[in-house]
């Protein structure tokens, strides 16, 4: 399961710097679809204070009181992030945790600044 | 008129690293609304080809045939990019010519991405 969700996450690894060249269009889309799920205000936040967690990884009920939304909306918000590859999912007992995949979020900088790192 | 459009783009300077510390809501909400400006295949790609283009700027006249879309539908998704601080308009003659803001760029990257710079 945990192995599955690491895939997903590879998968996402997008792209090139936009502004060092034109972006191709199946780059284009791939990168557009992972910017989609980061276009939300409550799933900004959700990231973020998962990235912020004791240990680095979070349950859905460490993070309805902080974002102040139910727990099936919090639910949904993070799949969401899973499904784009920003978060893993660990189901363990009763509660799934979750955990930030910096890699995916990393590659998304890497693609939109224009300062090249040395 | 130009000095109006670099105002925009400055007010949407935003944020502290997503990662560091819970993002604010205020925050959250203009990090969300640039990126989803950019959350669009043809929105990335226009930004991509005005970047690239000689002088590092460009037309609605040079934009069209690259991305395969309308002028009307051109110009809208460049209005978008205008409005959320990513692209400077001058208008000059016949023509509006579109250049790139990498601050705006800059300050999603730097919201986004998980390794801080020295």
């Amino acid at each position: 399961m945990t192995t599955a969700l690491h895939e997903t996450a590879e998968a996402q690894a997008c792209c090139a710097p936009l502004v060092a060249a034109p972006i191709s269009p199946a780059d284009a889309d791939a990168l557009a679809r992972t910017l989609k799920a980061l276009a939300d205000p409550a799933r900004l936040r959700l990231l973020s204070l998962v990235a912020a967690h004791d240990g680095g990884e979070a349950c859905v009920c460490d993070l309805t009181d902080p974002v102040g939304l139910s727990q099936p909306t919090v639910s949904h918000h993070l799949k969401v992030l899973v499904d784009a590859g920003l978060l893993t999912r660990d189901k363990r007992g009763v509660w799934a945790y979750y955990a930030l995949v910096p890699d995916t979020l990393d590659s998304v900088a890497a693609a939109l600044g224009t300062q090249l790192r040395s």
